[in-house]
């Protein structure tokens, strides 16, 4: 029997700074309603999916406290889970954690169809600066408002609904860094499901990088990592101008060759949909990525025993 | 001063079994002449770019050893050698070694443009079987006829009037391979160069995948791998119709943010040229891709303490 699954891309569109909290909670329950009316299972939405882009900004007190969650679901979120098991869907979100030891991740929860965490993530590779750029207009301020995740690349199991997929988390920057696709290729991940708020500029200052370049690094990234690891990928943005800081769109639906499915056409809240046939993964699993039979770790170190580049003598 | 290296892929059409080794090398000299003609000062030639692609057939006996070469030059390859050193200019070419040992490897080198071999490097990811697989009417039989390579990933310097890059070397299939690439990437590469022969079907067998798709596979390996190193790379096709055994073409070159900026149009003996700016590298590896602030080998330990895959429980 084929195994599909219905997947959603599930972009939004900008949320400003001074956007109320329940504005943008009704607007996620929109899009959920939305994929559900279209038979999706499972939808993805973007990184840190319930506020602006906070880290753009060099906060402090109160303000920057409120952008974290102190657990999952809570109070402010629970009516976003409540329809999701009323519609019997699940679906995949990032969201800043603040753990009862005051420690603060950038992180994301896959949910299931019956409001159970089926798994969880917490962001490894976080780009920007600790300290902030003088001068500049605006902040990536994720080093600073975030530990580094400590969860590795763990791997889990689909609903039963979905026919149990192996699920593998990324949040945003993760899905340019290969080891972290290839952490979860050598679980067999089957579907791979991130959400991303980026630039459509060059965050580290910097004027070669526009928003047509930083689009087609972002899909490049998700086709070539999704084919080298034989893997269904759905790769979701926040979008659109965040109090004058663009981002780019280009949430993707990509099939185990690394072919975009779906793709968004706006900057805006949209709504992108595509069956996903799980055991279209075997013909790269089983044959060009047949790990076992091709790998030669004895030439990886570097890898692990290595942070930076080290040029040649 | 803007390093400034023109680059030439000499993209080779098909080479028949019967093909006379000295018509072939003719036409490796005469890309060769096309390619300093338009001012390239280094010249990317294919994987086995001597022969056919002979791990298609299953061959014992005088025929094999005909195709492998016993040293590096040799009488048989000398004049592209003489040739080129006249010309000052350097090339990659792949071949199949025979050591002094009677080991046999899917190897290729870099000469200088004063002819001094500045790099080798020996096939690690050796695709296809080491038994023919019964009722193909073309074998994949690298694993039988190649050893593994023993090299690693070397980088090495290019010469002092390409501006010394830092250049590293692959071998066709090992472009799908992420390790491969950041191996390189963690000595700072520049400037990747590769030959591929690399099939329009799929070689192991099975009808899902045809020339499109692995056309599609090959540039985008190429270029996410690119963008993800943050160097220049040139990928080069052994291309066309083989003795009833089609190969893809589109050798490309390809710019630091994963952009083609030269492709081949045709499946046929082709040059193309383009300059690289090396220092284009600089955008990639000092923010992005800033190994040293970014990278979390803690948590990529699977890489090397496991082969194949390992579903989770």
């Amino acid at each position: 029997m084929p195994r599909i699954l219905r997947l959603a891309a599930a972009q939004m569109g900008p949320t400003q700074r001074a956007e109320p909290r329940d504005v943008t909670l009704a607007r996620l329950i929109a899009l959920l309603e939305q994929a559900a009316s279209q038979g999706a299972q499972l939808v993805v939405f973007p990184e840190l999916a319930f506020t602006t882009f906070f880290p753009r900004w060099l906060l402090s007190g109160e303000e920057l406290e409120s952008y974290y969650e102190a657990s999952m679901p809570n109070p402010q979120v629970q009516e976003l889970f409540d329809r999701a098991r009323e519609l019997g869907i699940g679906f995949y979100v990032g969201y800043a954690e603040r753990t009862p030891e005051g420690l603060h991740y950038n992180s994301a929860i896959t949910v299931g169809p019956d409001g159970s965490i089926l798994g969880k993530y917490r962001k490894v590779h976080l780009p920007g600066s600790v300290e902030p750029r003088e001068g500049a207009r605006f902040q990536q301020l994720e080093k600073r408002y975030f530990e580094y995740g400590d969860t590795g690349f763990p791997a889990f199991r689909g609903a039963e609904s979905w026919h149990r997929p192996i699920m593998g988390m990324l949040i945003c920057n993760d899905r340019r860094w290969p080891e972290a696709w290839r952490e979860y290729g050598l679980q067999d991940v089957e579907l791979m499901v991130m959400g991303y708020n980026s630039a459509a500029y060059d965050p580290n200052g910097g004027t070669t990088e526009n928003e047509e370049i930083r689009t087609f690094h972002s899909n490049i990234a998700v086709q070539a990592n999704a084919y080298m690891n034989a893997t269904w990928a759905v790769s979701v943005a926040k979008a659109g101008n965040e109090d004058g800081s663009g981002l780019i769109g280009s949430s993707v639906i990509v099939d185990p060759n690394g072919v975009i499915v779906g793709q968004a056409k706006t900057l805006e809240d949209e709504v992108v949909v595509a069956d996903a046939d799980l055991d279209a993964v075997r013909q790269g699993k089983d044959k060009m990525f047949n790990f076992a039979q091709h790998r030669r770790p004895e030439h990886y170190r570097r890898i692990v025993d290595q942070v930076g580049a080290q040029p040649p003598a």
